[in-house]
């Protein structure tokens, strides 16, 4: 048996996000297919996180087994799982042979996502990956607010309903926020994440950055441990899946 | 009469191009018919600069005039043109009321263009906004084959067989090339570009990253002043108008 991982990029906008679902194209079912195109072998993707519908991802990992067939060099894996994706949105950015120890999800030590806010009144017409938001936003409030998020927190006021982790304690490492022309990113490096957790955040941090909210509105979102209190989640199609990590940092 | 200038932004790949065209979708005539549907006046818009099929903009300028409606405020003319492109993707980014004297075409002293080459092996799938290069390309070497474009030269050997400039000299003001992860920019200044003359540049430049030419042989292939001699045309999608200045700078 030989463990390969991978490191894939995709534009969600086309899949009903990472997991499998009946009848509907997935990240995970159509990297299955291409790997099973070339090889001949039925395999499991496992990836370090399972993306939502619309979201991106730059640098999502992912790992699998071939058990049959020989050894193939990662650049001829890369280049055929490659070739069998070129109608998708989907691309295989690097290939390497790990230890049957190494699990893309559980083996990762940190994760880091971005969000991209365009905030001016025209839509956008050449990229498109992002939230528009017709609205002037503070960059320095939005930095305020944020601030109040970083550390070890019950996030409870930022889960899903539907969310399945056992515990809503996370801990935020770090949460920068810049501006690049009209765009407003914001960066989140976590452990791990609730489900719409990055999400949850930046549709508050936005009525922060338009003034509905003051920064302070933060804290007390987050000790009131309430849905109810914090913003509507972000649009998915903002939101990338930027890098993991393998090593403690 | 009111004379308005138009900052726009477009996505260029479903266009021929800038220019009106029988039977084929064009920026100009899109535009026009935006500007018809709000204001009942068929207007001429002047563009800076007439973009090729597939091209982007991120700041072209156009101009155009109301004859019988009377005043609008330039955030009402931004809005109505906005909502009736709606289904395109082109949109404004500002409306500003100009004297007559100002011509969005002949009034500008200085255009700005960029070209991103992504260097890598696996295709891009969330930004295609590039020409997709699959080999490592050394950013010294670009740079340093850039630099004999800067300055006063015939380009003939970067001129495209049907460009109807009068003269094939032109002065290249600036020239920056920088690397950002995976994408090799290309920034080039000048008060005006014979045809296809930015992307026969990139292309040559190209060879030059690769290592198939050397740097110095940019310097020769301009004194050959034969189209022959350079390397071949880079494809539209990755190149960018980016603004235009009409202040001598």
């Amino acid at each position: 048996m030989k463990r390969y991982k991978l490191v894939i990029e995709y534009e969600g906008s086309a899949y009903c996000g990472w997991q499998k679902q009946k009848k509907l194209p997935s990240i995970q079912q159509t990297l299955e297919a291409a790997i099973e195109k070339f090889s001949g072998e039925k395999v499991q993707v496992h990836a370090a996180g399972r993306t939502d519908a619309g979201v991106h991802a730059l640098g999502q990992v992912v790992h699998f087994d071939f058990t049959n067939i020989g050894q193939h060099p990662p650049k001829t894996i890369m280049d055929a799982i490659n070739f069998h994706l070129r109608r998708n949105r989907i691309s295989v950015q690097s290939v390497a042979e790990v230890t049957e120890d190494f699990h893309a999800r559980y083996s990762a030590k940190m994760r880091y996502y971005k969000y991209i806010i365009l905030a001016r009144m025209s839509p956008p017409v050449i990229d498109r990956h992002c939230w528009h938001v017709k609205a002037e936003l503070s960059l320095d409030e939005i930095k305020r607010g944020a601030q109040y998020l970083i550390g070890t927190h019950d996030f409870s006021s930022f889960r899903a309903a539907n969310c399945q982790s056992k515990s809503p304690i996370k801990t935020i490492e770090e949460i920068s926020v810049e501006k690049k022309e009209q765009n407003i990113i914001i960066h989140i490096k976590a452990i791990s994440f609730l489900h719409h957790m990055v999400r949850n955040i930046v549709g508050t941090l936005k009525l922060v950055g338009t003034g509905r909210i003051p920064a302070e509105a933060i804290e007390i979102i987050l000790e009131s441990k309430d849905r109810g209190k914090a913003g509507p989640t972000a649009p998915a199609q903002g939101l990338f899946f930027v890098k993991v990590d393998y090593s403690k940092k």
